[in-house]
Order: C-alpha cells, then structure tokens, then sequence
C-alpha cells in the first residue's frame, strides 16, 4: 500500500514532521511518500490563504497521486478535500476529519484545542459542514503560531494540557483533539497527564486511510 | 458609488449577463463595473473547479477591487466570498449568499432550484454553511446546464415555474430562489405565474451591496 | 421614495430617536414618515406587552402604511411583523431581523448584547425563530431599562463596549449587534474602540427596506 | 379544582364545542368553565388575526382567570399563551402545546395534521418554537376551512385518517396530533382504523392542567 | 387508578423514598404499588450498569405491570422506557422524562442539575434523545454520589440551589430540573429560595401518569 | 492482533455470516474470533429485545474479550457499546457505527437502507444519538424480516439495488450504509449496479478495529 501524505503548505519542514508520525504508526508494508504544495502560504492561517490552497492542493494531488491507494491532505484545514475526492477514484482524509471521527468511534463528544482564535473560528465552521457539530464538547484556543509549536514542543504540550484540562472539567469532553499539522507527535507528549485519549489528525489519518484502502469503497 | 461584479467563471458573456440585470435594479448614481476570472471554468459545475475558482476569485478581486465601494461575487457557488471579505475592507457579498438572505426578509421559508443534481447538493451545503437549513422549505432541480438556461430563457422558465409550484404546494414555500449567475433575468419571466416571490441572486445582490456601503459597518 | 418607521411603543420620544438615525442614513430622495403606537406600553419589556403590541402594531401600519413604500417596525421584538407582511404587499422588515441578517451578510457569527436579561431571553427565542440560531456566537446582557440607555449614552457605551470585548474574545464573534430601538447611534459611539463592526437595528433597516423596495419582490 | 377553558376565537359555539370534549375527560370534582374572546377573529386562521388574538387572549385571560387554578387556551395558536404564563401564576396551557407533548410521552415521532396549508406552515413555526422540530415525524393538511370540519365530522374523519395513513407509512409516525379547536372529540372516530395513538389538544390539556395544578410548580 | 412504581435500581430504601413522595402527590383514588429491582446495581451509575438496567427494568416491569394501569420507571436513566412501552399496552413515563417535558409545560428553557459529572454526561445524552435539546438552557452539576443526596438533604439542598443560582443568572433557565430518584422531596427545600420553579421526576411523574390513564391514548 | 467479533443475537449462523465478512477483509495477521450471545432474540428486532441485548452484548463481551486487542459488536443495534467501551480499555466498535463513520469519510451524504420500518425507525434514533443526522441524506427500508435477506440475497439485492436508486436520486445520497448483520457480503452484490459506494457494517468495521488498535487511543 502506497500512500500520498500532500501538505497543502509549503513548508516542506511541516511535511517531513508529518511523514515521520505517519511512517512511525503506519502497518508494515505501507509506504508514505510526500509532495508538498507548489504554491502558497507557508503555513496557512487566513480566509485567504485557504483560498489560494485550495488551488495548490488539487493541483499538487492531481499530480503526485498517480500511482497511489490513498491520499491524506495534511493541513489542519483539510484544503481541497471535497475536490481531491471527486477528481480522483481513490480514498482521500484531511487529518482534521480524520481526527474527529475517530474521536466519535472512541464515544462520547470531543473536545477541540487549536493553535489560535482564528484558526478556532475556522476549525467550528470545518466541524459544521462535517455535519459533526453534535459531536462537539467545547472548542480551546492557544494564542501562539503554529511555529511556536514546533519550536517548543515541550512547552507547548503543558499549555495544550491545561486547555485539554478545562474542556474535561468544563465541557466534558470525552476524548481531545489537537487541531494542525504541527500537531503531530503531541499526543505522545501530553496523554500519562490526561484521563481521556487525546488525537491529532496525522497518526489517525494514515490508519484510517489503510482501512479505506482495504474496504475498496468506490462506486 | 462604485460597484465591482467580479465573475469566478472565466466566460465574459455571463460577465455581461449579469451587468445588465445589476444596472438595471442599481441606483442612479451605482456605477457597475465588471472583472472576469482570469483562470479555471468557463462554467464552475464541480467541486474541483470551485476548488480553482477560490483562487481565482480571490485573484481576481484583489486585482479590481481597488477603487471600488464593494464587491459582488457573480457565481453561485460565491467562490472566495470569505477570503475576499478577510482581505478587503469594503463589503463582499455572494449572488447566492444574497438571494437567501433576501428571501428570509420576505418572510417564511424558502424553496431552492438549481440547475442541476450536483450543483444543487454543492448548495444544500453552502446553505448549511451560511447557517440557514432552518430556513430551507425544499430543494429542487432540473436536469441541464448553465448554458442551456442561456440558449432557451423561454423554455427554462417553464420548467423552472414547475419545480417552483411544487416547492409552493408540497413544501409550503414562501418565496423561491433560483441559483446560478445565468438566472439573472429570470425571475421577471416566471413571476406572473406564481403566487410567492421569486427571486435570484444578481438583482439581490446589488441592492444589498448598496445597503451595505451605506451602512459602513466595518471595524 | 416614502418608508414609513412605525413604532409600536407608545413613547413618541423613541419614535424620533429612531428617526433621526433613519434620516441620517437613509438615501437623498428617501423620506422617512413615523408613526407611534395608539395603545400598549410606553416601552415593551414584557411577553404580555409584547401580546398587546402584536395588535397595537398591526393596527398602527394599517392605517399608516398606505401611500408607503416600505415599514419598518421600531420595537427590539420585530412586533407585529409576520401579520403585517401577511396584510401588506409592500415590504416590511423589523429592525432586530434586520440587524441580524446584516450581521450574516458581513461574515461570521454575531454576539448580540441585550439590555436586561429579560429582553436577552426574548431576543434568543427570536433569533430561533428566525432560523439563525446557527449564526449565534454569544448573547450578552447588561442589567439597566431601555430608558437608562437614553439617559446615560456615553456610560451606556462603555458597558456595551465591555460586553463586546468578551463577546469576541470568548465567543469569537465577528460582528455585534446591540438589541433595541434605544440603541440608535449607539454603534459609532462604540466603533473605534472594537477590532468587529457593530450594528443595531435602525441603521441597518433603512438601507435594507430602500433596498427591498427596489427589488419590487412581491408576487 | 377549576379550569378556564379560554377561547381566543370569538365564536361562543367552538368555545361549547371544546367544553364538552373537556368535561367528558375531566376528572370528578373538576369545573371547566369558559370565556369566548370579546374580539378578534370568529375562526383564527391567518397571521393577521393571530396578532389581533395575542392582545384578545390575554386581555381575556385577565378578567377571567381570578378564582381558577388553571387556564386552559383553546385555539390551534395558542395565542396569549407566553403572555398569559408570566402575567399568571397558575399554569397556563395552550391545546396545541399540550397535545404536542403528550406525543412525546408516548415515545417516538409524531405526525401533525392541519386543515389547511396556512395553518401547517404556522403549526411548523410553532412546533420549532416549542423547541419539538427532533420530535416532528411529518406534517400534513387538508385544505378545508376549520368550519368544514364542524359541518361533517364523518367526511372529516375520513380525510384525516388518510393523511394519517401517510404520515404512518411513510414517515414512521408512532403518534399522530390533530391540530386545531376543532378537532375536539375527533380522535374517536378515527383511532380505530388507526394503528398508532390519535390526540387532539383539548383532550389532551385537561388532564395534563389538573396535573400541573396537582403538582404546584411555581416559583 | 393503580399505577406501578418501578425501581430499576436494587436499592429498596430508593423505592420507598419515591413511593413517599408519588403517594403524596397522587389523587385521592389513586393506589401506588411499587417493585424493585431484582438483579444490577444498587445505584446505576455507569453506562455499563445501564445496559443491565434496560434488561432488569424490562423483566421487573413485565411480572409486575399486569394489572396497574400506569408505570413509572423510578430511575434517572429512565432504563428500560422504550422497550416497555413497546411491550405494554398501558402508559409508561420515565421520572426524567417526566420532569424534562413537565418543564417544558411551564414555558422557557430548563435548567438542568446532575449529582456528579459522568451523570451529567449521560442525562445530556438522554436530552437529546428526546430531542429536548433546543429547550436545554444549561446543565450543572454537583460532585456527589446518589447515596450522600439521601444522607445530608439539607446540605444537599444548599449546594443545588448555588447551582440553580448560576443556571438562572448566567443560562437564563426559567425553571430547574433535578435529575435523580434521590432528588425526591428536594425542590421543595429549595423553592423559597429560588425565582423560577423547580422539579424533579417522581412528583412530575406521577400526576403526568395519571393525566395519560385519563386520556386512554392507545391504539 | 485479534479482534473479537461478538453477536449479540443469539444466532450462531449469524456471527459465522459475519465472520466470513471479517476475515475476508481483514489484514493478513489479524485473527477474527468469535462470541454469540448466551440469552436474548435470534435476531434483535424490537425494542423489547433491544433491552435484553445491551445486558447480553455486555455479558458476552465481557467474558470473552480478555486476551484480544478490539471488539466489534456485530448487531444493526450495537448492543451494549457505550456499555462495553466504558467497561473495556481496548477499542469497541459496532458495524452500524463503523458504516455510518466510514460514509462519512468518503464525503457528501448517505443514505441509509433497512429491512423492515421498525428497523428503520429505530435506526433513526441510533443516527441521531450519533450526532449524525446532518449527515443523513434520506432513509428506505425493505419489508422483510433478516432472515429473508439470508435466505434469498440475490432477490434481496434487487430489491436493495431499487431503493438505493432512489435515495441516489431524490435525495442526493452520496453513500448507501445497509443496516443489519445480515447484509455482510450484500455490497459486492450491488457496487457494479450503483454510481455511489454502497456499504454495510461488517466490513467496515473490521479495518475501522485494526485502525484504532494501531492508533493506540487510551487514556
């Protein structure tokens, strides 16, 4: 099984964090490969970047997907999703639809931690269209880049474990989903602190995509 | 007051379609002026050209938008709506967006027609979207393609007063909206014929986008 | 072009405050006639006030609303709104669902800040009502009458702001609309201060009725 | 114990009509006495008359409630109804609300059949004001007036279990609710040919006031 | 009128402590049998004791129905409710569902408040389920078990009308749910304290039970 | 990895059905063993028997699920799953979920078929109690009991073909999701008739299992 992990940013940084949490959980005999977007933001954080990678994502997957079962698109904004699906007769998972599904297959409602207030407010308007705002305990927010989060991890996971604190406490979250590509690799840092599991979207997304390769869904 | 109408989809001719019913309702004084997509669909119909267009609209816009008092988006799919708005500091408003918001002025709840199957499921989502399901009576569609509402104006409102007559009688409808920048004129062709008004989304929109400048509501 | 403001509390004194706004925003050519209610409270602020003023409120617009093109209810609870659009063919919008639905054309979700908490109950089963429930970000509340709005603008203006403040730093809203014919003019005495537009429902009803009126959207 | 039956129409003989059907299901010791509005709508069917019936109901609600327990309001509007609650402190039900939650409390979704078109899409506006949209299996009319019914309950009997039929079959009703003043003493003709619980408001509001009165819940 | 009592807890003392209460508010005429019981926990408490309750509530409910003409299922977790519903042919009323609708007939939003957190989670589930949610103001809880209600009402008493407190002054809530057959006999410590009514399940349950016998709404 | 595929109905022909299903779609290593339920209905198919399963499913699966790594419960019901998630630290999964879930993961809506209008009834309250229900496109059933399906699949297949024709028609399903145990193996039957991925719970839910056991998620 091959499979395309696509970042929808440019930061081909971002990539290879990612592709080491997918590597690192994928079965055996799955193999990552990567392509990161040709153009756009860096790091997409705006209404208008989001617009642009909507563009950059397709057109990057339309061209590295040849050849692969599967594709995930890692960008905590799933960009070109919708798209991607229906250009292609492939399985293809952002890693934030990833992650809040498999919140719903463990129970309960989740919990949502994102980087900063506007990628909050984007993240509550992804979780409706999902159709999964039933789902949904209470949304967090850090005030930081995402940057800041890969420069200190440790750090970042004592901020993210309060939040993910209050969201049990207050909102009785079931299970904590971290929202972002930077994300990944956080769980591991945060979950002897926590009582309940928590996700991000890389390490859910490439099982995920191994159990649509293996269904073969496609009409 | 100076008026953009920006078309995502790169066909000039439905640029001017929609110019003349938009100077037709505007003010004396609203001028209308026209920018076309300089890439993607001539008609955007799918999700992978939406995809397209969100970047081409965005593009597009902040390319003319300097100058001018406020922007119409004129696709259905209201491509780059929310990045426009993010990046500009004039008001941007959607045909599709604007013919759902009048028809909730006017009252009740209100019945949908589009063109076609999959444009209108890429609608129901885009009225979830903007948070008005409650508002929804029904959604219904033909079976063609925007060019075809062009070539027969005369045909299409028949078919179109059909779909509306059963959204009225079966889903107690009260106001009608047709989706897509080629309905621009319609409404005038089938209004006689139905006892709701019936609405679309160019002729909403520039009336709205004069409300707007006028308000001045930015931060 | 003739609107007539109909205000369906008895307080002639609101009738003019509310004026006052209408006309300095309203279009050169667009004259703005008033009307007060003949019978109820001197200001509504109860669910058996608002039972009376549903009657007093149609009663005032049938008799004023001929030789008009367009009404616009001055009361917080839109009274009388479904039944005089049921009796009337030209439009007529109430001034807290033409707040709100300007507020969904500028983008995001809305805070809306109440005068007591009375009224703030009353406002959400509105917005239920209305279908925008969705829309919502967050309802704030101060503790004070409608008149202690009028007596006091400028200590008015900084409760609201605060209530603002948090509005959009917990609630993420993207635009707050303030509840109630006393809030005329009270946007700009707030506006610099806030990173959101502001709106109340005077101000935006006017632009929206000249704009319905030139729709003609009637069956 | 002592109820007021309370008659927002204002004709006398529906205001008997529905006293009978709750005096034969009152229990012992309970007095049903009545009061007919003193103005407004002989049969209230259109928003105009609804808010003309705001004003009626309370106004008549105050002069008769003194010396009761209960109220009782008998219109398919429950018109007066928030009005009356929080000027009283007795209970106050309204036939639609009642017969609405007694639907609930057998389990499962209800089917909502109305006279006519106007009135189902009030009654829907109505049930998402009661907050019961999740409850609400189908809604169905006939198109006959409210006096039709009264003139031949057999000929009615049978369209309604028609409709009822649909609403079984095809929407999975487990319960089907009556609406309307009218449909006092209905249920029995038709429940059975029916394969699922008929109610009506009238039937449905005396038990559920002796119970409210009986568990003294006020503040 | 005999209505049945059903414990599906195996703690008898909970039993006779709701049978108090219902006899106290039952009609004169009405006869209060009750069970327990015979197999699960003595105070459900998890989802796990939950599914062993559906069965064991179904089994008590099934020997000991024949012959009453009501059942009360005497548990927060209504256990057993639909399946014996579809089982009977008699009414059958859940305590928590009881006081839910029961609130609902007193106007406004409810206010909810659990013994402890997991209590909570699960009641906001069951809210849903009976598509109350739209009518949900807010939902506190203690951190208690059910038995410490029972051992200290008094101190009990103060620590829910805090909560109570916070869910009128913050939420709104316009009357106050207690959720648990432990709150038996608790609101009317409370209720002088308190602005808006408070409920819980037995007292609702009982005069609600004996509303449908009167009714006979079966098919 | 092993993964136990329990029964909650207690017909042994059943779980080999599925197992069949799940050993054929499972990963080389992953070992598929089996449990049937010891006491309950053959085939699960009211709510009565509903309620006995969620004690049986928990019974079952808590004898048997030590020394394996996940659990799925294979019922249209899933019997017993928050029950056995709470009491377990190993994934539980029921195939009705799992389809539902993995609809979602292919995007747009599903529509959703049952055997008989029971069924689908209830299966409209396990979509809602999922959060799922913005994602339900529509709802048809059959009017067959299980057994026919075992009995007759390629005539069942037609019948199954004709429904989801019209759920992809009328209401833009994007998915079909067939309810029941019985439908394992049913998909393959049907694809090469359908524009849209059809599924059914069984092998969805075995790669789903893997998915999580690989993903670790416990708190």
């Amino acid at each position: 099984v091959k499979i395309l992990l696509a970042n929808p940013n440019t930061t081909e940084a971002i990539t290879q964090h990612m592709a080491r949490t997918a590597r690192a959980i994928a079965s055996l005999g799955t193999e990552i490969v990567t392509a990161t977007a040709a153009f756009g933001a860096p790091v997409i954080a705006t209404r208008a970047q989001m617009a642009v990678a909507e563009h950059a994502s397709l057109d990057m997957i339309s061209r590295h997907a040849p050849g692969t079962d599967a594709v995930i698109i890692g960008a905590s904004l799933d960009s070109g999703l919708a798209a991607a699906r229906e250009a292609l007769s492939i399985p293809v998972i952002g890693i934030t639809q990833a992650a809040l599904h498999t919140a719903c297959l463990l129970g309960g409602r989740f919990g949502v931690i994102c980087t900063n207030p506007t990628g909050a407010a984007i993240t509550r308007d992804m979780i409706e269209a999902y159709g999964l705002l039933p789902r949904l305990a209470g949304l967090a927010w850090l005030d930081v880049a995402a940057a800041d989060i890969l420069a200190d991890p440790e750090g970042s996971a004592v901020l993210l474990a309060d939040q993910a604190g209050a969201l049990i406490a207050r909102d009785l979250a079931s299970s904590i989903v971290l929202i972002g590509a930077v994300m990944a690799g956080m769980p591991t840092r945060m979950q002897s602190h926590l009582p309940v599991p928590v996700l991000e979207g890389v390490s859910c997304a490439a099982p995920l995509a191994e159990a649509l390769v293996r269904l073969r869904a496609t009409a």
